[in-house]
């Protein structure tokens, strides 16, 4: 006897069984029918590249979480930990064969070999699309226009959509004399939500001093109206280009009908350093509690690695994982378990009729499995509830491939008699 | 100044530009559909596993293809290189939670470190498609009757499918006191179209001796009518319960009234050892010599590994890269470089309005891009050309968002003047 190997996967990894990748799929192919909505065109790149163009000049603590190694030729690889290093030697390399403005969206797997411990995988999902080449309002605008259309038709919910811009952050930081420490204030900042004001106001405290925190604090802290909480970052900051291009998003909000639906939040700053210009955060109305759904930024330079030349863009990144396991605590997932709602059940010796029959249906446009093996009917029933499926068709055994047939509806465990195909097809389009 | 980092990918990897990621996306869009409407469910895998899963007992021209190595915790992980020993794994471990018999398909990419001087690719997607835990006919015939309904649609022309039984060449095999050398026999016969007649009789030779080498080819050159060559078949090896599973496949497709479009082949053999029963290849008509694009079989025991209880299956794996390669030498596909059919030039300092103007074309299912920057229209007309869009939605400089609108046919390069936006989108709908 042959000894077995035990069936597992690596921890921070996942298997997707038909039920969730079903509601996977859904949600993606959404996401990416409102991409292509707005003109947005698909792309994509290696899972693996040389270490170098994605660690760049590396170091820090991407470095350590990578899936670094070296491949059977002795080349110095790694996987993709995120979509927008790929992005940016995309550009330098394909650049003479894009148009710009290039719109763009990517939707493909990553790696990171982080801590699992707090619900992170190893394997996820990102979901990412920017515009690049423009430094137009009209860009920047788009990006929330497409945040504000998408996110609470795929959550089935109310989504909060917050906007900031760093660079009236940076002047305001300016004027208080703190510019310098503007890179650790931001990241400090960025964990307000986790660690509360408390430990925000001491950690700033140790790089500003106690009354420069305080002022830091008092500006992120500003609430009210667009236009209330825009009065309030001028008055802190001082006039600057910055400025004007909130008041031109403000004004394009207005234009479109949907100023009601965006907050400016000076809290807002994103971590990453590469962000220059106006910062998006999103989060489920119902449980902002999960973090930011949907998170960007706009971005001076996003190819300098890579070329010599600059290239600006905006855009931002979907939390697949993190927007699917809210909507699973909210109960708006109905998980679906068959892709067919309707299976034909096989009362006879199997025959080739049987597909011929289902594809009547096919045609039509309605998914139908076909039941392979001859089962008493309560088996049949039996299996197609457990697959979640809708309806079965059970032919006469006598005559099993000509009409009249019985339609069953498995949820109320009742039979109609005596019905044509025609008739079938009617009432599962109905 | 600093150093630019050249950008480049690794060699036998891929980026995907936009025409050829809409490409791609279009055909496992349709592919994907077609397999739900038969009831199939997606399921999903890590790309990454133990390397002692995917390479089980290892050893052979796997094991030196593949991409192994040690993560950052020291464990010896391996890239997935195909999606069936995922699927046996996950088959073992997940069997409780699934109903048999399960049809799944999964579309994933895969590595493999091959030579790629024969323009073949370290990194693809491979699209298979399987029903486990039946063996029955109706399940052959179900996978027999996806190819028939779906290669030729995705292809856009005449697919030729052709089928065997491993098990009745091997009852052949036996007859003639050779079954004990069956692999190397039928890892030559596999080779027939490549290496050709004379190679193949000298290699066989070489095994069994000249004479039984005449035979084996004598018995793979059958052709004739799907009838013809069954009784061939029969005659060559004897009545078994084999040749009755293929006059049921048979009988199948007479029932289904497909009978002319499946060729029973006994040169088909597939060259992988754990094929049992029925096995398929499938060639584009118009360009047989690019190899089989659609190939399959039955196995007794796929999940033998992983778990002491076997399971049956059956299924196929379509090779979306040689059916691309072969649809574009043949002229079948018009790289479209668009998501949108439609844009709004931007006649005038850009404004939210032109978001909501385009939302009107959107609610109605037309994809509608906005141009973001004001610039002179023959600029305008230029890019949307060169971006593959059809039309061109002008607005009035003076009061840019509201009726009458032009709309330019980009492909006659004319105007139509003084439409309203319901015109247009019934324009566009036509």
């Amino acid at each position: 006897m042959t000894s077995i190997i035990q069936p597992r996967i690596l921890k921070g990894f996942r298997d997707f069984l038909p039920a969730d990748e079903i509601t996977r799929r859904t949600l993606l192919e959404k996401l990416e029918l409102s991409f292509r909505s707005y003109g947005f065109l698909p792309i994509d790149t290696p899972a693996m590249e040389y270490a170098e163009i994605l660690l760049g000049k590396g170091g820090g603590e991407t470095e350590k979480q990578v899936y670094r190694f070296q491949d059977n030729g002795g080349r110095d690889v790694a996987l993709r930990f995120d979509l927008t290093v790929p992005l940016a030697r995309f550009l330098a390399e394909h650049r003479e064969k894009l148009s710009f403005p290039f719109k763009r969206y990517h939707i493909a797997k990553v790696w990171r070999g982080e801590n699992t411990q707090r619900g992170r995988y190893r394997e996820f999902t990102q979901c990412d699309f920017d515009t690049i080449g423009s430094d137009s309002a009209a860009a920047d605008f788009e990006i929330i226009h497409i945040m504000h259309r998408t996110l609470p038709e795929i959550s089935g919910g109310e989504v909060s959509i917050r906007i900031n811009h760093r660079g009236v952050f940076n002047q305001f930081l300016s004027r208080l004399g703190v510019l310098d420490a503007s890179v650790a204030i931001l990241r400090t900042v960025d964990k307000l939500a986790k660690i509360g004001e408390e430990a925000t106001k001491k950690t700033l405290g140790e790089v500003v001093g106690e009354d420069k925190a305080i002022e830091i604090l008092k500006y992120i802290a500003a609430k009210g109206s667009f236009d209330e909480t825009l009065a309030a970052m001028a008055e802190a900051a001082g006039p600057c280009p910055e400025l004007e291009r909130l008041k031109t998003i403000r004004s394009f909000l207005l234009d479109a009908g949907i100023e009601d639906e965006v907050v400016l939040d000076p809290s807002i700053t994103r971590g990453l350093d590469y962000y220059t210009g106006v910062v998006f955060e999103s989060f489920i109305a119902d449980m902002p509690e999960i973090g930011s759904i949907c998170s960007g930024g706009r971005y001076d330079n996003l190819v300098g690695l890579y070329s010599k030349e600059s290239l600006a863009g905006v855009g931002t990144s979907i939390g697949i994982d993190r927007l699917i396991a809210g909507m699973e605590a909210l109960g708006r997932i109905q998980k679906q378990a068959s892709s067919a709602p309707v299976a034909i059940a096989c009362v006879s010796e199997a025959s080739g009729a049987y597909q011929a029959l289902a594809d009547k249906l096919r045609k039509e446009g309605i998914a139908c499995e076909v039941f392979l093996e001859e089962e008493v009917l309560t088996k049949q029933f039996q299996a197609a509830e457990k697959k979640g499926i809708s309806w079965l068709i059970i032919p006469d055994a006598d005559k099993p491939l000509t009409a009249p047939f019985t339609l069953r509806n498995l949820s109320k465990r009742e039979n109609r008699e005596g019905l044509r195909m025609e008739e079938i097809i009617g009432i599962l389009k109905s």
